[in-house]
């Protein structure tokens, strides 16, 4: 081994999680992923590295630029690692036709790598969380997905956001309707997307200036303004655009997707109609999702749609699937910022720490962490020859929440004696009893 | 999105888990978890990618030809995918001095890359599982982590295992002992370690040919062959070598390792003194341990051992480090060949499939599947537009366990019939009972 003294760096962009991160991000992980369960999604594990053939052409040249190649002094292959979670599943539905039964629903929580500018919030490695149903047309499984993701934010804590739901065949139509060129429809997009930042007066600005007609305008704003509540804004789009077939199925798709979620208990309270929510991502074919934390106003969770074309790529042929993709990297820093957190996550695993008094009762100290671990309670026992004090700093700055004392007085009366640390509450107990008390202090705090 | 097909392919020793796969990978992962949980050890999370520099110079010439490098078009730095979990440890204990407070127990379940010739149960990709005690150099710590191991096998379902543990001080002794020249020591362990393959014949013939004297390996034959149980073993070899002062030491780090052990109920049956039980890894400074599956004789599914120095490689300093590494990838294969696996993992998460009779009664079925989700039952909908034998028939290939059917019979008599697709056992439940029931078939498979 090279006795080289180098600086212990991490790449840019990339982070370490140490216990106190970790615990958090698994308690997110965990809630998350029993909520997929409970909607019969599966896991699904792909290897980090695809091959670079897999990737390519896929994303568009400015994303090829962010994936990170990869090859060992001897490899022949040319590798990638994967950029999202998607190219993946579709290479998965493609490779193992005879394994998998459609429908499908696959969930997959793993880190993709990006090699973008980091910034804040802004990582290159950073996990993604998708869940799919590959193989159903039905707008049954779009209000699956959707009804999914509101109970996994609620279950998280989340108590005040909003799905927003829209079409792309709405925008289609919305583009047939106002007349504009095929060539500028991009333009428009983009501008109707920025109804939320810039209001109505920036849109029209806007759209002026992209050369799109003054008549044009006019006839488009009501469209985007209608701020009727949930099914009424249907019924206020049928009665414009009604005349266009993409309109017409649209709308049709979305009131079956409406009957759906009420059948599922999504209230009208979690979402809403809304003409104005674009996603940038062209593959999608019919509605599309997005869920925003409102009060505050702390911006997207959550986003997805169907895309009936892209899952079948490998194979040759159009697969219809739906999916969400919920923004877990961010929705981990906002339960910070909201406080979302349970107290008794803490900082630490341990739930008891057993100090040891001295070198001759080190014995009596390691039975009793035995016996509270074979009684399943989370315990360390302390290993440095150091004073009883120390001993319960150290418990202290982990965030240990109970502390077991096992000194000579305690020895000789067949006691223990625990120290709960957020109240300074000392009991000594009958070695007996203590597995029980020690649950009890445990579930009091 | 190009439109050339491709044939989807993964790279070489590189895997997809399917559903039923992860599921059992899951499984053992959190049993592990749960163990480590139990006695104290933290999650730890290191990027895919470490620095280059991070990596180079220590796991020697031939293993670095292995690694992975990896960049991106515009990136600045050379990357490397992680080899293994150890020397991103060291990075961390030095880089979060201020963070971390000594003990530190962590551990870290994470695939690591190698780009070695794949083979039967040999991986490019793959898991590794270690947990290890940072900055404690009592045997307390040692005996702590193999008592870790052996809970840890016991929940999995292994029944007959035995802890090999050696010292490396005895390995220096025998060395002393035999007066092998130091430049042969490497030769000497070598065919030590082979003593379980080829016997005691084997080596006595093997150190003759490495050119040791005839007298050295007749001194050393009767202490590799000692077979006395457990603490006699220690005995003999007090008797035979306590007049090195490398000898004395070792044996006495066994003794008390031996105390603590038995302190934390791990009884003699679960563990053995092994002189010819020889790791390769250079790095070991005290007591090593290798733990293998006897009955049937399935060798090693952990290793270990105390490794003073290497840990504080990235600080310039010796920090008392000891640990083991349960051969993760190996244990999930043996569990499979056992039968270890409880027959209720199945191949899904799903516990029932709600199936659709017809597009009149799919909102009874879909109300049906979000009661069942709102009392915690992993519950598919069935969304395909076929005939109800079709719906028996996924569920049966998925191997879900119970199927709700909701009929226009049922549906006029307020019930639920539930199918057991285990023993074909059918009920007609009413549909307030119908969580009560569901919970009850599945309990009793």
């Amino acid at each position: 081994m090279s006795q080289v003294r180098i600086k212990p760096r991490l790449p840019k962009g990339m982070r370490d999680f140490l216990p106190q991160d970790m615990l958090r991000r698994e308690y997110v992980f965990s809630i998350v992923r029993d909520v997929f369960h409970l909607y019969g999604f599966e896991p699904l594990q792909t290897p980090v590295m695809e091959l670079n053939e897999t990737l390519m052409g896929k994303y568009g040249e400015d994303a090829e630029k962010l994936i990170y190649r990869a090859a060992h002094a001897e490899g022949k292959e040319e590798l990638a690692l994967r950029y999202d979670l998607t190219v993946p599943l579709a290479r998965v539905v493609a490779q193992y036709q005879n394994e998998i039964t459609l429908p499908f629903r696959r969930y997959q929580i793993a880190p993709v790598w990006r090699g973008e500018r980091p910034q804040r919030g802004r990582y290159r490695e950073f996990y993604q969380c998708d869940a799919d149903i590959v193989g159903v047309s039905s707008m049954s499984a779009d209000a699956e997905v959707l009804s999914m993701v509101v109970m996994a934010l609620t279950r998280l804590g989340f108590r005040q956001f909003t799905v927003k739901i829209n079409n792309r065949k709405l925008l289609t139509a919305i583009g047939q309707f106002s007349g504009v060129p095929d060539a500028l429809l991009g333009d428009l997009y983009r501008s109707i997307d920025k109804f939320d930042k810039i209001g109505a007066e920036g849109v029209r600005e806007e759209l002026l200036k992209r050369g799109i007609g003054v008549d044009v305008v006019e006839r488009m704003l009501p469209l985007l303004q209608a701020q009727m509540p949930g099914l009424e804004r249907l019924d206020f789009l049928d009665d414009m655009l009604g005349s266009l077939p993409a309109a017409r199925e649209a709308i049709a798709e979305l009131r079956e997707l409406a009957d759906h979620l009420s059948d599922l208990n999504v209230s009208l309270q979690h979402y809403e109609f809304d003409l104005t929510m674009v996603r940038g991502l062209g593959y999608y074919t019919g509605p599309i999702f997005e869920t925003v934390i409102t009060e505050p106003n702390l911006g997207s969770v959550s986003g997805g749609g169907r895309y009936d074309a892209l899952i079948g790529m490998f194979r040759g042929e159009s697969i219809p699937t739906t999916g969400v993709s919920l923004g877990i990297e961010r929705i981990i820093d906002l339960m910070e910022l909201l406080d979302l957190y349970p107290a008794s996550l803490g900082g630490t695993v341990v739930e008891v720490l057993v100090t040891v008094f001295n070198p001759e009762l080190h014995s009596e100290s390691t039975q009793l962490a035995a016996l509270l671990r074979a009684h399943n309670i989370r315990t360390e026992l302390y290993m440095l020859d150091k004073g009883v004090g120390k001993q319960l700093g150290y418990a202290d700055k982990k965030g240990v929440p109970l502390v077991a004392l096992l000194g000579p007085d305690e020895q000789a009366a067949g006691v223990v004696k625990l120290k709960r640390l957020s109240d300074g509450l000392e009991i000594s107990v009958p070695q007996a009893e203590v597995v029980e008390r020690v649950r009890q202090l445990l579930a009091e705090r």
